[in-house]
């Protein structure tokens, strides 16, 4: 059982908003926001995402077997000209001081596998005398060309994740979220021996590092295989600001509900919200605000918290809106988000979901209307589920004895104090 | 949530050795004998398993398209050449009674589904003027011709549940194992709206009837559904008497594990130990005293225990013999399978397999060789997982100083005390 | 190798327009108008789709276990109230009689297996003492309650498919499609024994019934074994108005073009063109002119034809408009149906397919555009597979300098003589 | 259509006796053999199987990411330690002008690609400024490490493989089998893309090299594709001696049967005949006498004779004995091989499979017992199957009035003159 991350872990990534580019003053700038805005609601953690170790990387496209910028041990660096705190071998030693400063955590992301730089070029592994092509096995992401898996049936794979972990722990790393591992589409399955040999290397660094697993769908077969290993990992592949994603949430959040518990966090992935796409431009998409109407947005707000999903915002905080910014920092969406159990849909049809969970002092009702059109709830619902002293949270309205209309793709979400 | 079996039941039941064909007497016979000798180790359920409204049924194999007995409201009845204290529409009151000055629980098993005899019949339903015929659906099971499933698009399907359940609890029934529903090969799916309309019609009766599901696999999918909705439900198809279907049921454990909550018992089936096959014959075996062999009673008994499955005796238990008793009556085995909580797989590899739980006064480890030679334990394994204190509950001895052998197939089972 | 259907077969079918209610009246009319129109130019089968002995049959929806009208032994007879011809135990004979006075042929549908009723009965079997229930599996058709499957490895299951088809021969029936046959959804795969069984009895007859097997998909691996039994199988589920439909068709007939044999016909499916959904309602749609464009009418026609599909008329031919009427009776693209040999897919990319074949004479080449625009042949294409001599069969032009545009959904066959 | 390879191809392939590692002299000591009592009999390629441009291999085994003998133009080249008559740029030519002259032909292996070397390298490619990196895509062979696959939606990447066709039609090579193509496990498809790159560079070549494509299992649904593309293409994962594979070969000949036509021969694959295993060791195998008995053989050869398949001849042809040598020079067997049409599995059960086909002077009938049993041929297929002068082929017997038994896992091939 893990001892950390007792709950859900709660920050920003770059992903949503600069793809695979994001630089140091970009994540400053966040990192400041955060600590001035949300931190005292409980946000602390501030991620940086994929290819920071890449001097050309200019939105969420990768570049084909792009040089990378690494030690003499394989092991990747930030590049210098996105990250120029970095240089000199510092690593992310100075930017997660400066965060730490903030009374923050830092964060980063790492693909599975050595760098094919480093396997082609016979490169160097610390503590040992094998060169990386020995250590590194013709697996691969299938969607970025930068590694090889590694070797983990011979003691100096292991190393190599201990080097690494070694390192990411000197420069006081807090949250690494490891890529390629939890799924890949060409092998069917999740990565388990590297994701156990990274768990192993974490552990010897002694530093409280939480793990998140990439990319989804984690199978549910592996689920307690990943509650042994890991801090959070994914449900779905990247989560984006379309309703029919949001809609299969549901799903997988079904499916997933019995495998919450402290330190391990099912993870819908990031909150695609407020201004995003600036240097991303997945799916076809360019710079916008969300394209999630405010049901929409309140709907994944209440469905991650009352699912208890890590929640990491995705849009650049410079430009955070008073509405954006009041569904992060709902106090008691906050508190049900940090102290729920037992977790469940309650109920299903083609129009509403029901889910429910209780804490010490509360029991909690979201109701979602799932169709496309606006809806009283159905009678039956609110008889089964609902007392007359429920109060609705996001409005602060009492049931009232008349009835309640709900948006196309919005919910409701109750509270009853304990009686 | 469910608010009873808040322990992993434990019975007998007639499949594993009487196939469909088991009688009155030799219920009694086998009622009898476990108030006597394991009622006071906590097993307390009799169940009879399929086809006791079958006047012909001899074995396990179901015959063609049979009459069954039934009510003018298409609900099965107790066949009376097999089940005499049935007669004149007593039904099963008369044995569940029997059972019950026994101070024991009286189940029985059923198909999912409306008499098919009752459809082509155009029979009655209660409390409607539909027929049979129009309640049904063309949806079968796909090993035994006896029925049709239930409309639950219609009141008048629930009504035909409700009907049954309320026979059923006034004939005292605790205990009902639903079959063709939790897994089916053709449908590929649960049959989740008859599951519901089961549930429903049992909350209506008031009495606390334990629902069990088969056949397995149910998937992983439907857990938080029948968290919901059950008390147990199978992991595997027929669990027999065969080391690849016990090795195999380590991963189904592993899987399962997250599942296991108050009232939810992921179910790896009945015990086939001792006398079994009598009038069965399943997957071409026949009358036989169980073939595993020593080591692997242990072991099933152990992992069954461990993972709180529920635990169904299958021998005839008018031929239990010592060695097998030991095995059900073993107070710490027992105890650690009525307390446990947070059990898992903590290590696997081809040899070995480690399962762990903890309870309020101790911790305990599983240490399973699935190899096929005697082995001794590796001492990586003892260094992580057992204290120089620990127990080794079915021989009672301390981990000695020296090595410990464990036979192929074969288990140790150790306790810890907390400290 | 099946020694009849030298080429593919070409009808009218009852389904498209009448679903399961067709009436002996209806069935007359059609062949009339058949032998009046379009005999000359080879069509010849006039077909009565499946149900013809449900007396209550309204559409193409199936009642839930309906009584059906039987004969003594177990086999289906047409309903008299709506085949008065066939009262008196006369069956089809009447009415076949009057198609082959037209110069035309006779064929039905019926479901594999035997009744459900007659298996509940017990009803006898026509030359043995067993009866229904003793030669019936527990095997149903996943979408119709009529039957249950014949159990192919007693002698008994072959009898009864020998008195269906000595039945059948002796009203004078010249086609069969077996329908829940060649793929069942729940069972995933074909009922290749029945298969086997059918082919048999038929050959007993003597007679040279045509045999259609329904539904699709036909699995690719079954190929090799439809070519010994059966002259037509379907490529797909149920053929609607619909583009996407049109559109998926060009990949079934691509996988399944090399197994067009004199006697094999891998089948698209009946042409719904002209005025169908009088009383059939499949899919949600009423009665209607077919709603595919004129465009998709001929690419339709084209592509069934240069694959040699048997083609089988859809809508009620009572209201054939002459551009329909045109699209059954062009003489070069009948010629073309009737002697193709070789035909393959050419080309493909996402805007446009390729087909081409040859007869002794002439090489074929069909074009078709199926993007959502219109647009000019690209010049690679022309280039590629047109000679300036080759002349576009439905308008009669030749290649042209200039360029040819082609209707979105649209396309052009052009003719090229053997030098 | 393809207008070369009329009759299915036949010779010698290095990879079972010698995997990746033959050299020079071994493979003109077997051209010299196969000229000398082979060539008479109709085979004629010799074929150097997979990695003659690694200096390294040893075995079957491969080196990962081992440095590959490349020119400047990112093409492999022969390894001149194993091929010395490659020296200075002369490539095969020098040995596939020693092969030709002996009235033989020439074959190699290559794996679908451009070495991962030359991408890392940033390579050159023949006619563009492009390199390497530039025109491979991040795509794998899932055994082997020596390349990355071509984007053919560039115009370089045709370039590329235009290069490589025009090298080794240079050099004279007659045959070409590409690897890792014909199906991947981890793309679970085929490259077809990079088959019709193939394709149409050697058609630009305008010499008639042969095209065979690994490994299988082929999709089905590929067929047609295949058809248009390639001469040879594999049925199942590479093949040896083992009862297992051949009696799976049945299954999939009974698939692909309707896909032979002149200039395409559906592979079953090399035979792993007489001396093998020298220095492969695939399977756990090392060098070896083949594991088939003869009866197995037998049904090998008449297996892939009656199918037409390719005939590879697996093993060090050094050491050919009079009873391999028989197997392949039977002149009956041969001419049934070269001539037939029309063949297809008749009849199946568990223990005897028959199949038939025709040319124009004979029907032949081949019956083999699968069973574990020698047996004697069943009454009813002897029956079916075989006039009273048909004469077996290997035995040169006529049925006789009396019974013929046949060995397990063995056969008999009858010949019967068209009357």
């Amino acid at each position: 059982m893990l001892e950390f991350a007792k709950t859900p872990p709660k920050g920003w990534n770059s992903w949503d908003v600069y793809g695979a580019s994001v630089t140091e003053e970009e994540v400053k700038r966040n990192a400041d926001i955060m600590a001035e805005k949300l931190k005292v609601y409980g946000w602390d953690y501030v991620v940086v995402d994929i290819q920071w170790y890449e001097p050309g990387a200019e939105s969420a496209a990768y570049r084909k077997f792009a040089d990378l910028k690494m030690d003499e041990y394989s092991r990747v660096l930030p590049a210098e000209n996105r990250f120029p705190s970095s240089a000199d071998g510092a690593g992310f030693a100075p930017l997660a001081e400066y965060v730490h400063k903030l009374g923050l955590k830092f964060g980063i992301h790492i693909l599975r596998g050595i760098p094919r730089q480093a396997v082609h070029g016979r490169m160097h592994i610390k503590g040992t005398d094998k060169t990386a092509d020995q250590i590194a096995v013709n697996s691969i992401c299938p969607w970025n060309s930068d590694m090889y898996g590694v070797d983990m049936s011979i003691p100096e794979g292991q190393l190599y994740y201990d080097s690494l972990m070694e390192l990411y722990a000197s420069w006081g790393v807090d949250f690494i979220k490891v890529d390629d591992i939890a799924y890949s589409t060409i092998y069917r399955d999740s990565h388990r021996k590297e994701i156990e040999g990274i768990r192993k290397a974490i552990d010897k660094t002694g530093r409280e590092i939480v793990l998140s697993l990439s990319p989804g769908p984690a199978r549910l077969q592996d689920g307690s295989f990943l509650q042994k290993n890991a801090n959070m990992w994914r449900l779905t592949d990247d989560f984006w600001d379309e309703w029919e994603l949001l809609y299969d949430m549901f799903d997988r959040c079904n499916y997933w509900s019995p495998f919450i518990r402290k330190g391990n966090w099912p993870d819908c992935d990031m909150l695609p919200l407020g201004h995003i796409g600036i240097r991303s431009g997945e799916r076809g998409k360019a710079d916008r605000m969300t394209c999630f109407t405010k049901p929409e947005q309140k709907t994944m707000i209440t469905l991650w918290s009352i699912f208890q999903s890590p929640l990491m915002y995705g849009g650049e905080l410079a430009d955070l809106d008073a509405w954006t910014l009041s569904l992060l920092t709902n106090t008691e969406v906050n508190e049900m988000h940090r102290t729920l159990e037992g977790q469940r849909q309650e109920y299903r049809d083609d129009e509403w979901i029901v889910w429910s969970g209780e804490n010490k002092e509360s029991t909690y009702i979201a109701i979602f209307n799932v169709s496309d059109e606006k809806k009283e709830i159905p009678g039956k619902l609110t008889e089964r589920y609902l007392r007359k002293d429920a109060k609705e949270i996001w409005s602060g309205k009492k049931v009232t004895e008349g009835t309640e209309e709900v948006e196309n793709h919005g919910c409701v979400l109750y509270q009853m104090k304990r009686i």
